[in-house]
């Protein structure tokens, strides 16, 4: 059973001892200044689990949202996984209610869904918890929808990422706002323990995630083998893991911007790739291809692809994932999805 | 006491099984197509530990360097510093006797010099290597001076850069040329595993290194603790960390051709800055203080620089390391060092 609730938890910023003021403060600017929130009136919709994160996150979402006239929601997915989740569920819902932030608790089977789909059960959970937090957010009117990620999860994110073999800028990191699916991440730089102090300092209680701990999932080996021999090596891996997404989102913007000069459409214009760097061709490849829906180009078919072009092989196709094509032609080259 | 030398090194790539073979024209083709070296009359001199990737290399040149008219020269250190180290050098010299190859042997009390240098023994070590390579280089009129770095050795690399928070591309590895050192990896995308296979075959013996096995050594800890999680987790880890260092090389052109539109000298012009996307100035700014000399600009200092330069605070100083300075003035940057 997870503690009794406080007898009353602070309504606004002015209430906050002034460290948790200044560190709230902190977020509204990494949402407004790096992310390029615009806060004024508008509402977030938190993925609120009671764990450390979400709970922090709902609080502060709540004390800054206020001061921009906007509004807080939170939406609770029971998994169905385990036996302590009613509870925790009856736990979220009571803490809203504390709180004074509308709270929407859903209980799926996830286990029989991810049956259902063929899918792992935290492939089939995150599938569930965004369709339902999308639906909710659309209902509610909301622009955004808030999650809890924290630099510790950003920790492990760039390190799944250097194990899955990423490119530049993909390895630094998940995005902190993500406007194709409304997602936004106000506590990406915000380390956890600075979490758990805020919430033991204001005597609000959470629940643990007993999945956590389950090495069974990478994600959990990375969290639980990898990342403390990072930090073992070195004390401020975390802030270089920081300095590292913020030249991360630079760069994406940076190549972002260039993709865009391309014309529409499914040729790539040989006078586009004459005048590149080959660094600009792999990126104005991959930016074709993304747009033609799902399925990730690895760098060694892009190699390929430049390689056929750079020597007018007319004629020669590159197959990529979500079958997708890529073939040389003497205008430049023709990107396709077959449907 | 290291096993005996085969009766006889095969002396030219006609007399190797074609495997391997094919093998050394695949070295050669990464140092002609991919590393951009003009191997024809050239000769290289090669840092011959004795170890396997030392004594795969110096072969593998030895073979290729034939087919191109050029030379190997080969320059054993005695670090001094083990008790075994004496039969090592005994066993480089005879080695490359048996493989007809010029060979240098020195031997250096590092330990003595790390205490006079005021340096730990791995640095020094470094140190007096790189001093004595390079003037045996000039000695012998030699091109290149060929370092034994393999895949395995890029993935401790890239691991290690990862750790200390570097940049991209730095983060993607160490360079596989550099000009400036006259410094070549010719195996840096070759496993470590088909070095030693290589020798296996041709029955050639090789020393161990016993300080790979002193977990003293942060370098040792990467490659002991972190690196086999790595792999554990992702069985072609290492390939993707070759796929990570091509992108990072193409990358790094891209910037240093960039960088190479600026007008040299202490002042990085106004409108240079104001044309550029944020991503191409921080590159700007670490390309004039690198031209300065030693110092290593962390990105928080870039990020502190680009912000008093976008907010137009004239006349603010920027302190980076190696005693340089990068001023606000109304014509742009200027950035000074103290001598």
């Amino acid at each position: 059973m997870p503690p009794p609730l406080p007898e009353s938890i602070p309504a606004t910023l002015q209430e906050l001892p002034p460290k948790w003021a200044h560190f709230c403060l902190g977020v509204e600017s990494f949402l407004v200044n790096e992310l390029g929130v615009d806060m004024e009136g508008k509402a977030f919709l938190t993925a609120f689990s009671g764990g450390i994160d979400s709970t922090a996150l709902l609080l502060v979402l709540k004390y800054i949202s206020r001061r921009n006239h906007g509004h807080v929601f939170a939406l609770h997915l029971d998994h169905g996984l385990r036996a302590e989740s009613p509870d925790e569920a009856a736990a979220a819902v009571a803490l809203c209610k504390a709180a004074d932030i509308p709270c929407t608790a859903i209980r799926r089977d996830v286990q029989a869904e991810a049956l259902s789909m063929g899918m792992g059960i935290e492939e089939a959970g995150r599938h569930v918890r965004y369709a339902l937090l999308e639906r909710e957010r659309e209902k509610l009117g909301a622009q955004h929808i808030a999650l809890g990620h924290h630099l510790d999860d950003l920790c492990e994110d760039v390190l799944m990422r250097m194990l899955r073999g990423a490119g530049w800028p993909g390895i630094s990191g998940m995005p902190g706002i993500d406007p194709d699916r409304n997602l936004v991440r106000p506590f990406l730089l915000t380390p956890k323990s600075t979490l758990r102090d805020f919430l033991h300092d204001l005597r609000v209680p959470w629940s643990q995630d007993a999945s956590n701990a389950d090495q069974r999932w990478k994600r959990n080996r990375v969290r639980h083998s990898i990342l403390p021999l990072f930090v073992e090596e070195n004390q401020s891996f975390t802030s270089s893991v920081a300095r590292m997404w913020r030249m991360g989102r630079l760069d994406d913007d940076f190549w972002f911007r260039r993709c865009q000069m391309l014309q529409p459409g499914p040729l790539l214009a040989q006078h586009a790739l004459e005048g590149a760097h080959q660094a600009e061709r792999m990126r104005f490849y991959k930016h074709k291809l993304d747009a033609m829906g799902p399925g990730q180009a690895l760098a060694d078919s892009l190699f390929r692809l430049d390689a056929a072009w750079r020597e007018q092989r007319i004629g020669a196709v590159i197959q990529f994932p979500g079958d997708k094509t890529a073939k040389i032609v003497s205008e430049g080259v023709v990107f396709r999805v077959k449907h």
